[in-house]
């Protein structure tokens, strides 16, 4: 089995070259679904030292483990597939990637030139399939016997290219498509040589405000004491010094910070001694009592809540100033007054030390307005069981310095509404780049495996969890002990009650709500998880069903049944309650 | 509820044109997954009279089973989806369609312009998001409420236009981008108004051979006593005209047929009077003992049979015509010495009227080849149990009139190896344009959808069954009764046991069998089916249970349990005793 020309075969040449230079940038971790075509990218990350590997045998659950993996780790993960249709279950995945922002690499094997548009077998066109879902995309050389050195040196500059591009300003996905000519084995015994060939490290600045932009923004700060700081859902976990920043801004100019429950400002210590907000969701779908702010100076992606993103799409004189790093523009609305590509840590801290005001009355009502909100919420949780009450008590037992993985789109919606700031360092994510309810299962345990050290509490429905229980496979098969599946079952597809559709109910069930009819307890069985039902809204039981699994080392499913109309109806009950609230006070 | 400047909700007019004009174009049928975006595609395509929908959870499935639906009908079928990533799980199976040429309509809803590109939640660029793997990529108008009647009229062309690309010549996907802006419901309850346009029919023509061109055939034919003809996998179910004209042209030439499982000329009635060989893996693998042919005429995609493409790649001096009415290139050897587009049938009845010549000496031999072949292996099989001994079982007890689905990689390789022709009218299918092992048991599902008469054999592995394990809710959901899915359970990828790479044993389970380790009976249990495990290669049980699900209406797994070493082992050794056969006439 040797290679045309004798010598080493030079798809291990390549690929050696191509996994020496990943790893030497910084590549800890690759996800492998099995194939032939691949063999040379997979022995070679599976012999190198450095890199660990995860193998998943679909496709799909192997790359939204990977987008998990990126998300906890805040650094690129490999993808690797063979050629053809396994490629294509990576297309979700790669657009969520893209679209929140999570660094990947992703590598695919395919044929020769000779094998490409001939009918041969298993042989689609690969050359930049992922469209413009991709930051970059690479159609690598056919790898030669004889191949001059720059070849190899090729190789290692595109490794340490790529990722730095799936690292950059904008993270995201990278395409590098791999050609292999047969044979796709190695000579005898695999022997990998990993030579230090020549590397080349990329770095990159920080892109510090000018004095003018800081100038500036005092000077609107200082001018306006009706202002908010909004932050969106953020990719992965907000650096620490970032959150501490946006805590300190708002701190410093007395305005609110509206905290998404994935911006990384909900739970932390800085609850403490910033003024953060979380029950906006309540407060402002209707009549807030208090005026409309000046300006807001927005952080991070769209945020989750409806409510809030409709607030500030029809107040038309707010001066809004949007923040982001990496360039992309997140504002469907088309209200951004000021868009600054700028360190946000980096503004946030220089305009906050020339900022000192304290909270005004004002920002008082707003804070007010958050707390009346949040009582009220908690009143109505203790009197009335649905599923946001399970939601309510899971992320209430989940302890200091846990994962928590929402769920699209009710679970991330009820904890967005729900869930009160608190000093907890709770980490949480979710896929809310493209917010697909695909691949929730397989992000969460990638996470998991990033982060094993942490309790993760996945809290997700039953049409969501239906869609990846392939992804179960990875708890057991990769040691993911500590994992608690929150399986929200109220019967199919709930947010759709929430939809004037809903009214026509003929239809709406069997077109919109489409319960599963699944019972999951066989899932759990199959895939080896201990598996626990809460039925008759028995709080103590789910309360210690919940203890046990976090504090265990066995991954959990705790699936909780609801009434969905029941839940949704409970929903508008305490919307109403709180539009009360509001009307007491206005 | 009302749309912006009054009347009816301009979405809902324009999904009624669409639905309109691809009811009258010929569409039967539409598989829907659930979404809010999608509302007025789904509202109208429910209401329509003369469309059946389907509608999935999960929408790789979905696709899956619309492709299958296609390949048993022959005809387009329609799939709908939300935007976001819903969309780019089509993705796959899109580009199976575009390989094996199985017309589909691709239909998604989106987000209207003011939200795309601006951050918007679950909005992702959807313009021409399919890259190069549809036949046709449209982004539709934006309905407007005061739209001129040309845009309504521009909307019933579309739907002929696109329901004709994807019936083309050349079959495949058509993918249609339509924004709606909200509101996404009706105003009130839902009263569809399905009128009468316009509606545009567009014809197609023949590609009859010119006289020059059926000339040079009988000329070439009449020169060469040694040929064959050799037929490749068809999408779906080729014409009875096309197969009894090869079939003729086979008899009236003199020429053996090498028949495809999935060429459509395997089975039926024609197997009893035109020379089909169907053993060709056997006897290729070494030296045949007759002389190599001097023409071929090819038919369909390559052929499924590694060994028959080596061997004809090999063989320098055959005069190969490659004959297709599609257009498509399918030669990864590049040894086509002419390739005619044409129709085939017409192409055959013309040869064929013009040649009369008895089998000669050396089409005897080859014949005697695969006789012998096909005694050896049978004799084999009743003395040996492995994988292919419960393929053989299965497709021996499959009734005359049933579908036979196969499974990449194994299953399609054993049955094409051992199911010897015969004169049952059964029809296979496969997805054999991209050979990917996703989306099979959801595929399998949409044929017996499409043709809900015939008893249904799917045969799958193991890997590729995990793979779509949740196509198995559309079973009872669509009430698929006379379902039979042999699960071959040989712990992992066996077809990888076939390569070199098996040798370097520590590394080849981890990275390459990767044996799932599940019970499957648990998934049996949560989707409703039957379910049976074949031990102690008890051939009896088989058989009976076999025949009960052949027999009965309840959809059912049976999986059969064989050591995938054992039973590479068997069929190497199988090989080998049909070389000692071929050497001794040799």
């Amino acid at each position: 089995m040797s290679a045309e020309g004798g010598g080493p075969n030079p798809n291990f040449t390549f690929s050696e070259a191509m996994v020496s230079g990943l790893a030497e940038a910084g590549l800890e971790a690759v996800c492998i679904a099995p194939g032939s075509r691949s063999t040379p990218l997979a022995l070679a990350f599976d012999a190198h030292p450095c890199i660990e590997c995860f193998i998943h045998l679909d496709e799909r659950c192997a790359s939204f483990f990977a987008l998990g993996m990126a998300q906890a780790s805040g650094r690129p993960v490999a993808l690797v597939c063979t050629s053809g249709t396994a490629a294509l279950e990576f297309h979700a995945a790669v657009v969520e990637a893209m679209m929140a922002g999570v660094p990947m690499l992703v590598l695919t094997a395919d044929r020769p030139p000779e094998l490409r548009h001939s009918g041969a077998n298993q042989t689609i066109d690969q050359v930049k399939m992922y469209g413009d879902h991709v930051l970059w995309a690479v159609d690598a050389a056919l790898p030669e016997s004889n191949a001059p050195e720059v070849a190899l040196r090729n190789l290692r500059t595109l490794a340490a290219r790529s990722y730095a591009a799936a690292d950059g300003l904008r993270k995201g996905p990278v395409h590098v498509n791999f050609p292999f000519r047969k044979p796709l084995e190695p000579e005898g015994p695999y022997r990998p040589r990993f030579d230090q060939g020549q590397s080349s490290s990329i770095g990159r600045g920080v892109l510090v405000p000018t004095s003018e932009q800081v100038e500036e923004l005092v000077a609107l700060v200082s001018a306006h004491e009706r202002g908010w700081i909004v932050c969106g859902p953020w990719p992965g976990r907000p650096p620490c010094r970032l959150v501490e920043a946006i805590a300190e801004l708002g701190l410093s100019a007395g305005y609110p910070v509206f905290a998404d429950p994935l911006s990384g400002l909900r739970f932390g210590p800085h609850t403490g001694w910033s003024p953060i907000i979380g029950s906006y969701e309540g407060f402002l779908q209707h009549g807030t009592g208090f005026h409309a702010p000046e300006v807001v100076i927005r952080f991070g992606a769209m945020p989750t809540s409806k409510y809030l993103s409709e607030y500030l799409a029809r107040a038309e004189r707010i001066y809004q100033v949007h923040v982001r790093s990496d360039g992309v523009w997140a504002d469907d609305s088309h209200r951004v007054s000021c868009y600054l590509q700028v360190d946000e840590a980096e503004l946030c801290r220089q305009v906050a030390k020339r900022c000192r005001r304290e909270i005004g009355s004002w920002g008082v009502s707003v804070l007010a307005a958050d707390e009346r909100c949040r009582h009220r919420q908690d009143r109505f949780l203790r009197g009335n069981w649905f599923d946001v009450s399970a939601v309510a008590a899971a992320i209430s037992a989940l302890p200091d310095g846990g994962s928590l993985f929402l769920g699209n789109s009710l679970p991330v919606r009820h904890v967005d509404q729900f869930a009160r700031p608190d000093s907890r360092r709770i980490h949480v994510y979710g896929n809310r780049g493209a917010s697909g309810i695909d691949g929730v299962v397989s992000s969460a345990l990638g996470v998991a495996a990033a982060d094993p050290g942490r309790p993760m509490l996945l809290i997700v429905g039953d049409v969501s969890f239906y869609h990846d229980m392939n992804g179960l496979l990875a708890a057991h098969r990769h040691g993911l002990g500590n994992v608690t599946i929150l399986l929200l079952n109220n019967g199919g597809g709930g947010v759709f009650r929430r939809l004037p559709v809903a009214e026509d109910t003929a239809r709406f069930e069997a077109l919109f709500l489409t319960p599963s009819g699944l019972d999951f307890a066989p899932a759990a069985a199959m895939y080896g998880l201990d598996y626990g039902c809460i039925h008759d809204q028995d709080r103590v039981a789910l309360k210690e069903a919940l203890c046990a699994s976090f504090h265990g080392d066995r991954p959990t499913i705790i699936e909780v049944r609801t009434d969905g109309a029941k839940d949704e109806r409970l929903r508008r009950e305490l919307i109403h309650s709180l539009i009360e609230i509001q009307e007491d006070i206005s």
